[in-house]
């Protein structure tokens, strides 16, 4: 019953990612929230907080224990929270009151509930910096491969100047490396979060900072050394990170949209999609959705940000809306970043298709190197009078602005001017300092 | 694996709607799909676009037929639309190639999809429109029963003027009956999608308006008399009109989890959350609900007007955006309607606790009243003036405004002046119109 | 001092609108507050609510005086609202004590406001609907003269069936006749705002409803029966139909974009911008500016749908973000009509480039039809798969599709089949109707 | 003619800031980007790109040229970038065309404008600097000073447990000193654009990365090593900063309206708002403005991350769609960092209000406490169930929940279990912490 096509039957594998989804899926979260439960009652055992046996019990119950989220939905759906249905049900299940009791000593929902998310956004980082290096690697070779392979640099959708197309691989990359490192710190940044019922840890008995410090330390979270209950901008910057991933890959995404175009097919990428009626085409499918998913991601950060606006200390309609929120912002972000793996390695530039697509718009492409060749010996506010009334001479007849050119100043070696390699400019070197950089 | 938390089997008890669910199931669209393919062929059979006999035999088996959303998955990862892999798997169930080529004659993937989509958003709207009706008769109910209950009007959480709870309760009233009234505007702009590859109706040799108008009559569908394909215009009104339900709702969410504050306690819902460690608690959680669900509905529908971008004559990127977003605000739509159907039955104002609220900050809520009174006998600019004085020295004091109104200006029958029935204003009378226009 | 481009002297040719800019300026929103003013006290003097010499010469004066707004800046900054400095102003001006003291009786900030409001957005929507009507006319016209014009249609930017230029004019035209409508329904729901401190119109003493419907009548405002103080649906719907109007200019941006690009130039728009390096530049900077405006509204008709969750009687923070949304809104669809209704005189669709564009993609544009044509003979399923084979072996060798079908089934008349007039379906039909609708 | 209320004479003093305004004003604008081509001239004078005294004329031409915005503003609506024509004005106000044609050499429009940007980023990041580095002080003080103070912590608007003031002040603080750090790298990423016509330096022969180390060390700005022309993700950052930032700020803007509230009165602001017909109003101006500017915020910093899906390498609808954006949003968090810094100042919190506040509720802010302290000498779930039944019948009969206690459990010192200090937990130390770090 998909409110969202990742979970949908049907829609799974164009929108979905089976590993984000494992990390998003209800067996996950109350995994995560009984291992946080347990640490809790281990370290509070430890430090003699609750009784030593009862965290040492507690503990490996927490790892034994099976709970059916079905059974916790009612309870879920009165109290907003699933952890007093959670903690209910455990101690059931444990079936030693006389421990039992000790169980979520001094914690509130919100602790369980965003350590165990804490615990659940690293195992998900992880998975997605593995992608991103992986995909960073793919262009990386692709921009080395291609540094010096030329084709048309398009502003406006309008032919500029010569670029090759290992620059416009490294301009998809630099931008991920970026991510990339933001991602580290980001991770960094994941905390325990242990407050109690109103940030204060009042019911720990003046011990809050140092059981606090042990979960952090047992569960290899950060400690925060404060409460973060009403701080929401980590989850906010981790929004605002996908939203900069998805972009980045959306872009890539409209570039492969364009340059798939019937009568440009510069690159394609291989295993485009059908029609149900027009059996001739190959549609740019993947580009799309990395496209509509960025879409997607960009507003949902914002719905993210609005949610800082968190009043006291919790706010269930601001908390909500973050978990409205969240997991669709993964579920993008992983199935983009699978996607573009998947995609670095199904393209195909077409060199001849790039040749065409420089000679297109008749030679235009040339006049910015025509008007500094010119401005050697003229002034250069004349030279570009005089390219773009020779430009437009030249798209207005259909012939090739280089021929005009030749015609006009015939005693300039223009073959050599504009030579392949001189009007790349810095795009192979781009390339190659990215790959390098890969 | 959920990425949205109606999917959840934990959350879908709090943030789900099961009707709204089913209609938003796959089998729910994949059986639209089949019932849109089977009436196509019927209309064509029946005007000899196709032969007779085929389009009777498809439109039968369109009904029988059962086909596994799973199975379309890898091909409708390719595709990136799940038509033609159900238009093969319905095909090869049919057995029997020499009807089963006349399926899905002359339509597109997109005319398939979105004619299914109306028929399933038309019964979801008849679901809302009942849901509309129940709501809005509560409040009026309310409305009535309270008409005269006075409370405490309230403009940047201040005291402001008396007013009634009926008074309240019609405002939260007065727009939904507006929304009511659009609902069915926008029902009865739901049209039959048929155009054809392109939007051209290319493949039906001329008689594409004619089979569109009888597609059209058969579903009880509008015929637009023109292609819809890239007009989306009509998705992003509903999604407007979804966020102004959902936004309307949410104002009468917010204003329950102000009126439940610890200290105002005017009104309360029944079977309120609690807590995992503070016995106490008495959370608003239905109301915080509506709060959030109305926040992801106004970012999501800024999605849908940003997916009305959709280049050609089809944009694959524009077409997924709306995808990744409808369900989701259909999800919040149906869910907002059923917890405040619920929620209106489930309010319980205590009038007690609205005259602790009238008396709050010191009887400075006549303070309008009262610099009114004093114009008649003197200029209101020097009465609002006085009043202003007096306010302040009441809060600094903490001694009721009146009493000291009473002591400087004596000879006034501040009694009468102040009687309920005449601060309420117009409120009574607000309430009862409302009540009656239900 | 811009904080947004509209308003700088250097960016305001680019997206500003200076018909709009007016009815957005301090003057214009001053003047309509005392017309607000004024017209309340002419009532009021007439049905005896307060004298009715106070009321003639209160509605005189605000015809008459002069308030500068920068004088009113400090006490808005206070205040929040510029009505108590407006009203002191005002009264002040007047030099009569006597009567300005009856000036603003038993009205609020809000009520001032959001009617003056009102009047400012009727003016722009006559404003915007003379525009609406221009641009569908033109519209019109070009979808008539290019009605048999044949282009490429595109899905997903590939080549997918011909269509004729004047139909895709006609899907351009199409919505906006829709929101034509819908502008009138919206104007009309234009309304006197006129309800007290707080809703009940406390201070009139019983005569407030008639006192609206007086002011309702006198400026030619429906009488909404009741107070919308909190019901902002109606400036949300407003914002939904921009974001409606600007989204679908966005589309016919986008397309002619596309249209614009070096290789494909079928349609340019005369006037289009040049670069401060590359002399051939033509870049379609109109229609980019419609994109951007588009985009920008999808996000602020989000932040309006959010400010419907307004708390209890006023609420500061949800009005405020109405105050800092709205203008931007307005503005841009200001600007985004009157940039269409230019572009629309501008367009110049080019039938040697669209001649080009059928034949990209090596013929595959009449694959559909091709698979149909042979359908007559074998087998449909088998027809698409063969000529799916063909399309694929033209592309690949960059051979025509329609010479390899003429080499398969020599026995057709090709000619026939694949002559324009048939391929273009309904295009020519659909693009006549929408003009003979304009 | 205001699109944004910051630019308006009338609203500017609400919700403008000066210092931020000017950053933003076009003539700041103008000034950043010749000194940017000044920069560029002397750095490739310097490198002999140019001639060396060509450089050094346009150099110092740049500091003392005088253009006015409006007389760029035809060009700039054609162009859709200023450049053009800001280029040609300085030439010819040059009157020396030997060296003016070395103007803008090798570069393009974008390059200097969004280098300029980062030149006029950077100052309003050190404005903001010194804003948050006064506000977190004023908090830190303000931390420290009622570090002590309880009052009570609310969750979904319910008493949850005793907090102190201090401890709600760190809260608001803490992210702060993260944005604060944040800040600081954001700053240190702004970097000079120099990438040519199409990212390539096409027009510098070779010499391009020479001279854009250059110009980075003469404007003290990052050089990037590669193209951004179209990585945006830098200003998707900001934005996200920017969003992080006002969030903070509109969270503790929420908590002070509800702190505000009449009733309940916790903390007041100085100055307040006044109202036009209620003399009593105080309303919480600034605290409703801050989350204004915090919504508005949240949903342009999605714009800026959709506008990273900018197309091959120029997307004008893109770039554009930054343009309508970006202002507002430093336009927002310039005024939100100064209105913060001035409502620091004006806090007033009020004790005897704050006790009130914890009585409030009938006790039942000590459920908790309760619950625990009989946990240790029964089942704690048994005492929760305990104290939940003792606190409903305390709040259905309006009596106290520790006089229940008392007369429930009598044998145990309730006095000493309850007193202030026990039951703050770890505010004080998190206030005191707070405070030691700023």
């Amino acid at each position: 019953m998909p409110a969202h096509p990742a979970d949908s039957a049907l829609y799974r594998g164009l929108f979905g990612d089976d590993e984000t989804a494992r990390l998003l899926s209800d067996s996950a979260e109350i995994r995560a929230m009984l291992l946080v439960e347990g640490a809790l009652a281990r370290v509070q055992g430890q430090l003699g907080v609750i009784p030593a046996d009862a965290g040492t019990f507690i503990d490996r119950a927490s790892r034994e224990v099976q709970i059916d989220p079905a059974g916790l939905s009612a309870a879920t759906a009165t109290n907003g929270v699933p952890v007093p249905a959670l903690v209910a049900a455990f101690r059931k299940a444990m079936e030693a009151p006389d421990h039992a009791q000790y169980l979520h000593w001094g914690a509130t929902s919100q602790d369980i509930m965003d350590t165990a998310l804490a615990l659940r956004l690293r195992r998900m980082m992880d998975l997605w910096a593995g992608r991103l290096d992986a995909l960073i690697g793919s262009l990386g070779v692709l921009a080395d491969r291609h540094a010096d392979l030329p084709m048309a640099a398009r502003t406006y959708g309008q032919a500029a100047t010569p670029t090759s197309f290992g620059a416009v691989v490294a301009q998809w990359g630099r931008p991920l490396q970026r991510h990339r490192e933001r991602l580290a710190a980001l991770r960094a940044d994941l905390a325990v979060s242990l407050s109690g019922a109103a940030g204060t840890l009042s019911a720990m008995e003046g011990r809050g900072p140092e059981v606090r410090a042990a979960l952090a330390q047992a569960l290899d979270l950060r400690d925060p050394g404060h409460s973060w209950h009403t701080d929401r901008s980590v989850m906010a910057d981790l929004a605002g990170w996908m939203a900069a991933v998805t972009g980045t890959l959306g872009k890539m995404g409209q570039d492969l949209i364009l340059s798939a175009q019937t009568g440009i097919a510069e690159v394609l990428v291989d295993g485009a999609g059908g029609s149900s009626t027009m059996p001739q085409k190959q549609n740019p499918v993947a580009p799309s959705v990395l496209v509509a998913l960025a879409r997607q991601v960009a507003a949902l950060a914002g719905v993210m940000d609005g949610a800082m606006i968190h009043a006291q200390q919790r706010d269930g309609a601001a908390w909500f809306t973050e978990w409205l929120t969240l997991p669709a912002l993964c579920s993008a972000t992983g199935r983009a970043l699978a996607l573009a793996v998947d995609v670095a390695q199904r393209l195909r530039p077409d060199p001849a298709a790039m040749q065409q697509g420089l000679k297109a718009g008749c030679g235009t492409i040339f006049a910015e190197a025509i008007s500094f060749a010119l401005a050697e010996t003229m002034d250069r506010a004349e030279a570009q009078a005089k390219v773009k009334a020779l430009s437009q001479e030249a798209i207005r007849d259909g012939v090739d602005l280089v021929d005009l050119v030749r015609r006009e100043v015939p005693d300039r070696d223009w073959d050599a001017i504009l030579a392949g390699d001189r009007l790349l400019g810095a795009a192979p070197q781009e390339a190659r300092a990215f790959a390098a950089s890969c």
